[in-house]
């Protein structure tokens, strides 16, 4: 499959983000409420994914109904799948909006929706990559990344790792550290993967080891993605984002963040208000269904946090540096 | 077994911290070489803990030898065992140096020694928790902790657990925040367990999500042990220390050390030259054998990382706070 995330003859199909490294197998999601039970799994993910999926899933919604309501009724539970990427939403309301010319038009959307995901980042990710040659001195670079911002968060190519497949093309690159990024463990599982893969070199290291490598001088630049961006430039991302930019801004390290466009959220002044999506206690305590912490432990379980724009050196969209 | 370590009829047995908190087992360790693989497999750690083993080890070898050389040779072993600790060769150091009288002598200060770290921590921890209701007004407190600085990390009490101890039977603790520490989940799997037993409320939260934590005003204080402290005050302490004081610094929270002056290594001029122990890459690579990367990951997976002084706000031992 070359997309993440794509329609194929009637259904949606995903390349499931459990089952990696392990295994690589799609996933047919023939209706809403497979998409939906994907989607909380995490079996599709990233926010730039997931506005793939909240199109791809109203177009399922539109073929399913004759009643326009039925479509709605699904497309908005669809849309509050995960509370914090607004690429969700914003996808469902994009393909919705063609729903008065029928089923084949939402689905045009989707589609077109798709393309434009895989150029977008393309695009976002080339001027990330000419503005972090422009900050850092070093070559090649040795970059740090969080979580799994690459082709399996996205459509296809990826905001923070298609930085990585740019500057690795044009021979910048001297390794990349992946946070393994806990508690789902997307840059162990995911991030190694899609490196490998790319013959990009590497290292896992845990979350809490990031301040310790720029200590060392290991690190040129930090690069992530982002789930919801505000209008001040404020970024919600994995949790774990906001601790990596108080320790680059400690080492005056770039921190430069990389999501098309569609992941600003216009409604929203500041990151205060972002509702932070709270995961299930046994994503702490069990591993594989093996207890990792005493029975009935309570668990501080946020999927995001919020860094302030302060810490940010940039957040680059298809269009350039934001604010600038 | 009412400590972590003791010597009990002419061996030394251990709570199996690997086992917990599956399993609560004590382990018999009749020989130098069956102590060492212990401390490498983490089954007895703990800065504290570890200089107890080093005594005891070293008692063991005593008596195993006629020949002191022998004996010099098993304890030069033992105090390789693991290299950022300084506690441990410290405890061998100790009781090597009554090898003269005999190995009666050398159990005897070793059960000397394991006396003291108790009454030690004990007081350490009394004028840690001293200092912190001195410095935060709130009542009752809401601590961050990391890795595991309770009962199992000393030979009995604890260090950063033992300020718990103390406050709680004070009335004055609303709750523990619990890093899980990764890649051995130390927090997860052995602080909740001490805090489960002793009925202080707490939740088990990702490494990555401490700034978080602070950010939403859920923190008053943290307080930690550690492994190694410079004369200047640098401290090393499990992976994630750092980043946990730079997330404390930003919010303006007091971090607070807890440490037997044992800890205190007076040759260290500062923490730039402390060794820093690097684990193997499966720690991170597998999870109960089970693969979380893909096959030959490479990993950077340091033990410990360096506090710079500037960011602690009191490293306290039995002596009261350092350089005061």
């Amino acid at each position: 499959m070359r997309r993440t995330i794509d329609w194929v003859d009637g259904a949606v199909e995903i390349i499931d983000q459990v089952a990696l490294p392990g295994e690589y197998r799609t996933l047919r999601l023939a209706s809403v409420d497979e998409l939906i039970d994907a989607i909380r799994r995490l079996a599709v993910r990233g926010a730039p994914a997931l506005g793939g999926a909240g199109a791809l899933g109203t177009a399922l919604a539109a073929f399913a109904h004759d009643d326009p309501d039925a479509v709605r009724a699904d497309a908005a539970r669809l849309a509050d799948a995960r509370p914090t990427a607004v690429n969700l939403s914003w996808g469902v309301a994009r393909a919705l909006a063609r729903l008065g010319e029928g089923p084949d038009a939402v689905l045009a959307e989707a589609l077109a929706l798709l393309d434009e995901d895989e150029r977008l980042n393309h695009d976002a990710s080339a001027r990330a990559a000419e503005l972090i040659l422009g900050i850092c001195a070093r070559r090649p670079l040795r970059l740090l990344t969080h979580c799994n911002a690459g082709r399996l968060a996205t459509v296809g190519w990826g905001t923070a790792l298609g930085v990585v497949w740019h500057l690795h093309a044009a021979g910048h690159v001297e390794y990349v550290l992946a946070d393994e990024t806990r508690p789902l463990l997307q840059g162990a599982r995911l991030t190694a993967w899609e490196l490998a893969a790319a013959g990009v070199p590497h290292r896992v290291l845990p979350d809490s080891a990031a301040a310790a490598a720029m200590a060392r001088g290991m690190v040129d630049c930090v690069v992530v993605g982002a789930d919801r961006i505000a209008v001040n430039g404020d970024v919600a991302n994995k949790i774990g984002t906001y601790g990596l930019a108080l320790a680059a801004a400690r080492h005056e390290l770039p921190f430069v963040v990389v999501a098309p466009s569609s992941t600003v959220d216009p409604e929203l002044p500041s990151g205060e208000s972002i509702v932070i999506e709270e995961r299930a206690a046994e994503e702490l305590t069990t591993f594989s269904g093996i207890p990792v912490a005493p029975p009935g432990t309570p668990v501080f379980n946020p999927a995001f946090d919020v860094t302030p724009a302060d810490l940010v050196t940039a957040v680059v969209t298809e269009k350039g540096p934001l604010g600038r």
